[in-house]
């Protein structure tokens, strides 16, 4: 059963993803989850403190089960990553990289947030190193500096995104990924 | 000399580049310009309209200068281009890349926003596409689908921006260039 604290953090996630932490209202945020502002307090100071919260429960999370798939795996690592990066059914492009909003948004204003998401980007960059590492192991791909490779993914990923958020054409992230994976084969 | 309307728009731009378009404050824009309210509304009816004027003649401004070099150019065409893209002396990866910021902060939110961003970022793409044209003509790269690899460029170089601006390290950026470059140079 989801408990007040989960209804919070769900609402909050939804509120910033859609307008941001500065445009995100508490009021709107408290309706959506149906919880008094009394109660609120009982879990958080604030909502500064309950959008870092609802950010790195929900991000790290979802990252950490999109990438469990490698400890399971012995081989296809690349091909499993590539059918993935693939899926746009799992992202909303009118929303763009929830991510990549909250850096732009609030790196440059806020200590809290940047600690937090520079957090995020770390780990997004380690679990795509990790993919390599196990692709080079398996011998899919040739020996190569992971680390700077992961971070030339996850930087084209969040290119692609926006790309399709400024346009408006979902297309627009299909092609980016269709040239990151040919230039990631380009390694085999 | 610097009328009252350019030092608005100088004004409105660095503020809405540090702060945001939510986060961004009339009564600081109007102290940083030396303006009074009164004098403001001569030349914009409210913060908006001021907002969206100082976007789109700064960075549209901008964007023509940095590339009015191919219209002079025989030859070198992308050697120019890697030494453009190289160039961290022009960028301000605390801040990170204006249209980006703009991009996530309000498409999803305000369709006058949305429009003038789909305006601007396909004015980048344009320009990247007129130089990847001229490369192949001058016989510097293989004929290819330049609207395409324009995207990808546009989008790569979007994302190295904001992981050099999550991480606080400039080398981000160079690294995710030198990647995207050494992409470029297989089409050789």
């Amino acid at each position: 059963m989801e408990t007040t604290r989960d209804k919070l953090i769900r609402a909050t996630f939804d509120e910033v993803y859609s307008h941001g932490y500065q445009g995100a209202s508490l009021t709107d945020i408290l309706a959506k989850a149906c919880v008094h502002k009394g109660s609120m307090y009982h879990y958080f100071a604030n909502k500064k403190e309950m959008a870092l919260a609802a950010i790195e429960e929900t991000i790290l999370q979802k990252n950490a089960e999109k990438y469990r798939y490698i400890e399971t795996y012995t081989d296809g690592f690349l091909e499993e990553f590539y059918t993935r990066l693939r899926d746009t059914s799992v992202r909303d492009f009118k929303r763009g990289c929830p991510i990549a909003n909250i850096v732009q948004e609030m790196s440059n204003i806020d200590e809290d947030f940047n600690t937090l998401m520079k957090a995020i980007y770390e780990d997004f960059r380690t679990n795509v190193k990790a993919i390599l590492d196990k692709a080079i192991e398996a011998k899919e791909m040739q020996p190569c500096n992971t680390r700077k490779l992961a971070l030339f993914i996850t930087s084209t990923v969040e290119g692609a995104i926006l790309a399709a958020k400024a346009s408006g054409n979902e297309q627009d992230y299909v092609d980016v990924i269709e040239e990151l994976i040919e230039h990631i084969e380009g390694k085999r």
